[in-house]
C-alpha cells in the first residue's frame, strides 16, 4: 500500500542516547523511498553524507509529516514549528514513555510503518499565542503548546498580577506567577503548581497560580475561545518574566500588557490506533501502584 | 410594558428568615396582576388565604418562571424540578450572596421589576442524570444541578472505585469517594476536595477524589459529552453511597454501576443585566482581603 | 550470645498469603528455645499441635517481645495492645515494604537472628488516647497508633466541629471530618487529607481536616503536649463517627465531647541497624521516579 | 511602678502612614523618661531635633527593648538583628493585624503601658540560621525569623535539589524551589506553597517544596534540632538563589552547599496578656466568614 506521506522530517533531541533509533529510521524511511530532511541539529546522528537537512523553522514547507526522536519536549518544540504548516507529528520516545511520546524505541519500525499506511488516530491540540502589548501595540508574539508563564524574575518578592479574562476583571494576586496552560499542559508544570488535569479533547484554558498568597486562590478553567489579559499592579517595583514553554519573551516591562488566546493552528499528533490517553496518565502517574 | 412572564412560582427556605421578603414579593407580584403560585411548604409565610399553593413537582407545568427566596441550595433544588419544563430561575438571596442568589433583599422589588419586563440575561446551567445500574437494568434515576457524590458509608476504611468514561478505562482508586460536579458544583462541595473552578458556560463535568490513598490522584476535567461509569472493586466489604446533591439514592449495592451523564434539560437562571460571576467568585473566596 | 528475649508473641494477618512465612519463624523460634506463643486468630498457620496460643490482649503479659507478619496495619493493631506493657514489636511485611514493617520475607530469619542477638534499633512512637466525654464523665476511652478520625456519619451534609487546644478556643470549621494524626499515622489517612508528613521523632501531633467547607482551613501541627477537645456545633442535626485507628467508638451524641491527648504509654518497634526512615518515605512515595 | 526597662529603641516602617503612631509613640516615652533611641531610618518620622539615633546593627547594645510600628516585615527584620543581643521585641501594627503585630494604634498607648510596667506574655521564637559552604569552608552567613528559600533564578527550568538531614539522605527532588521554614515563617510563604501551620511553640522546621515535579513530594517537618543540607544535582546548567526572610545571598554557585540549622539566639517578642495566636490565626485566615 501507498503511503499517503512522501516527505518526512525527523527531529532528534540534542543528545546521543537517541543516536541509534534515529539512524535507524533514518535507514528504513530511505529505504521506503520516502524523501528524508533531517533538521539541522540533528546531522550528527546520521553517517551518510548525502543527507539532505532543513531548519526546524523551515521544515513546515517541506515536509508532510515530521517524527520527532526523543522526549515530550522535542515533540513540543516541533510542534510550535509545525503546527502553522499544519504538518503532523509522530513522536517516538527514548525508551521512557511521554505523554505526547508514544512509540518506543523497541518497536518503532514496526508502529511507524503502520502509521505511514494509514493506521492511525489523528489527535489536535490547541496552542496557545501569547502577544506583548506595548502602548496598545503588539511587540511581540510566541505561541506556546504547554503553556504560558507569568513569573517573578530577579526580584525577591511576591509579583502582583491582574487578570481580566474576556475584558471582565477577574482578580488582582500576589504571587510567584501565574500558569496559563493548555490541556496538553495541564499535565506538566501546571500538575505541579496543583492544576487539574485537562483531557486533550476538551476546549479549555486553565489558570493555576504559582503560591499565591491568597490561599483561596484556586485554578480556574474557562472556554479556549476565552482571551486571558495579565497586567502588572504597579504599586510595587518588581521583574518578571514570560515563557511560552521554554521561550522567554524578551525584557517585559511592568506597564506591558500580555494577551493570550487561542492559536488560530492547531497540533496535530498521529498516534498507533490503540493510543489509549488514560493508560498514559496511569503510567506516567504510576496509578497503579 | 407588558411582561412576558404571566404565572410565577414562588418556593421560599423552610426558615423564618425570609417570611418577610418572602410575603413582600407575594403581594408585589399579586398587585402587578402576575398569577402566583406558592409552593406547598412556603405557604406558611403568605397570610392571605386566598394563596394558590402548587407542589414543587408540579410547578413547572403551571408556571413559566420561579422566584426562589433563600441561598444557593434552595435554587438548587428549585432547578432541579423546573428544569424538564424549560422554567426559568430566578434567586433572591437571604442578605448574604449565593453563587447562584444574586438578588438582595433590600433591592428586590426594582431588580425583580426590571427582569420581569425583560432586562435580563439568561444563564444555562447543565444538570447531571444518575442512573443506579443492577443486573444492566436503570433501575433508580436522579438529577443533579451540583455534583454527583459516591462515599463510602458505615464503613470504616477506603472504598475502591473503579471509573470508566466513554467505556475506556480510567482507574481504580482507594479513597473515601469520587465527586462528579457540573460547573455550577465547581464552587460547592468539588472545590473543599481541591478541585478547580469551572467557568459556568464551559461544557465540562470534573472528577474530584475525596481523600485518594494515591497521592498522584489530581482532579480531572473531561468533556461534558462524556459519559462516567462507576463501579465498586468487590475486593473488600464496604459500603457505599450515592447522593446528587443532598438527596441520596437508596440501598446502593456494591455490584451496582452507576452511570452518570449531563440530562438532557438545563437549567434556566435570569440575572440582572449586570450579573458578573466573575464578581460573585471574588466575593465569595474573599479574594480581595 | 544469648538473647536478651525470652518469650516472643506471633502475631499474623489473617490471611493465608502469610502462612509458609509464619510457619517458618514459629518453627525457627521454637528451634532456638525461644518461648513461643501465637495469637489466637493465628493458629491456623501452624500445623504442630503443640503449640501455646494466647489472645492478642493478653500478650503482653506472658511474652517480652513480639513479632507481627503483615502489613502497617496488623503491626498497628499489635502496637495498640502491648503499648500498655512496654512490649517491643518487631514487623515482617508480606513481601511489600510497610512504612512500619521493614523486614522482608525473603531475609526474616538471618534479619530476625540478629535483632535477637541485640543488634537493632528501638524506635518509640506515640500513641493518642482519646476520651468520649458525656456529662462530664468519660464513658468511653480508645487509644490510636496512627490517628483519631471525627467524621460526618450517616448523613449527607458537611458537620460543625468546635476544636480547642489546651482550653483555646481554634476554630469551628464545616466539614467532612477532622483528623488528628500522630507522627505514625502521617503517612497514612492524613496524608490523603492533605496533611504534611512529620518525622517520627517530632513531639508533635497535627490536625488535618477534610474536605473543609472553608478553603483557608490548614493543616495544623501542635506540640504533643497539646490536648485536643471536639465538640459539634448543635445548629444542625447531624451524626458523627469517631474512630482511633481502624476502631470505631460507639454511639458518639452530638451532645458528647471528644478529648484527644498523648497517651501515657509509647509503642516500641525493633528495627535491623541500617533501618533508615527516609529510605522508606522514598519507596513507598516513589520519589526516585 | 518602676518598668524593668530604661533604653527602649524605635523602629519604623519606611511609609509615611506610621508616621502619627510613631511620633506619639516617641513623645510618649520620653515622657516616661525612657531612653528612647529612633533607628536611623526612622528619624525622618521625629520633629524633634534633639532625637538620638542608632543603626538597626547596634541598636542591640544600647537598648534593652525594642518596638516597631509597621508590619510582620519590619518586626521580622528588626527582631534578625536583636536576637544576637537578647533583645525583646514588641510590635504595633499598621492598623491591620499581622501574624507578629498585635497592638493596634488606637490603643497602642495604652496597651504599652501595661507592657512597659511588667505585664506582657514573652514568646519565643527560634531563627535559622543559613551558610553557603563553598570547599569545605563557611563563605557566608545569614539568619532568617521566617524561612530560607532556595529558588530558581534566572533559568526557565526546574532546578534539581538535593537534600540531607542530619546527614541522612532525604531527597532529590525537581522544582522550583524549597522552602524552610520556621513555625514563625509558616504562616507566611510556606503557607502559599502549601505548607501546614506550625504552633509557635513547636520546636520544629518545615521543608515546603516549590512546585514540584513530583507530585508525592509533600511538606515535611522535622525537630528543629535538625540541620539541612542543600546541595544542587550537577547534570544541568541552572542558577538558583538562596535568601534568608528577604535578604539574598549574593552570588551561589551551584557547587555550593547550604547548611540550614536553628541559631543558638531565639526572637523574643513581648505580647499583651491576652494574647491569642489562635485569635489572630482565625482573623488573618478568614476563618470566621
Amino acid at each position: 500500500m501507498q503511503s499517503k506521506f512522501k516527505s518526512v522530517g525527523l527531529i532528534g533531541k540534542p543528545n546521543s542516547v537517541i543516536a541509534k533509533t534515529f539512524s535507524l529510521l533514518y535507514d528504513h524511511l530511505c529505504q521506503q523511498n520516502f524523501e528524508v530532511r533531517v533538521e539541522n541539529q540533528s546531522k550528527k546522528f546520521i553517517a551518510s553524507q548525502s543527507v539532505k537537512t532543513v531548519a526546524i523553522s523551515e521544515m513546515g514547507k517541506v515536509c508532510d509529516l515530521a517524527i520527532t526522536v526523543g522526549g515530550d519536549g522535542t515533540l513540543l518544540s516541533a510542534g510550535r514549528h509545525l503546527a502553522p504548516y499544519n504538518v503532523p507529528v509522530i513522536g517516538v520516545n527514548l525508551g521512557r514513555l511521554g505523554f505526547l511520546v508514544d512509540i518506543s524505541p523497541d518497536e518503532v519500525l514496526s508502529r511507524l510503518d503502520d502509521i505511514l499506511q494509514g493506521n492511525f488516530v489523528t489527535e489536535e491540540r490547541i496552542l496557545l499565542r501569547a502577544e506583548l502589548v506595548r502602548n496598545n501595540r503588539v511587540i511581540h508574539e510566541q505561541t506556546a503548546v504547554n503553556e504560558v508563564v507569568i513569573h517573578r524574575w530577579i526580584t525577591p518578592s511576591m509579583i502582583e498580577i491582574i487578570t481580566h479574562i474576556d475584558d471582565a476583571f477577574l482578580n488582582t494576586q500576589r504571587s510567584d506567577g501565574l500558569i496559563i496552560s493548555t490541556p496538553t499542559g495541564s499535565t506538566a508544570y501546571a500538575l505541579s503548581g496543583g492544576g487539574p488535569i485537562l483531557h486533550p479533547a476538551l476546549g479549555a484554558i486553565v489558570l493555576v497560580p504559582i503560591t499565591p498568597h491568597t490561599l483561596t486562590n484556586r485554578p480556574i478553567v474557562v472556554k479556549d475561545s476565552s482571551q486571558v489579559e495579565i497586567a502588572f499592579s504597579q504599586n510595587t517595583q518588581i521583574n518578571a518574566q514570560v515563557s511560552c514553554d521554554d521561550i522567554s519573551i524578551p525584557d517585559v516591562l511592568t506597564s506591558d500588557r500580555i494577551r493570550i488566546k487561542k492559536d488560530s493552528s492547531l497540533m496535530r499528533i498521529l498516534h498507533p490506533t490503540d493510543y489509549d490517553f488514560f493508560e498514559i496518565l496511569r503510567a506516567k502517574l504510576n496509578w497503579s501502584s
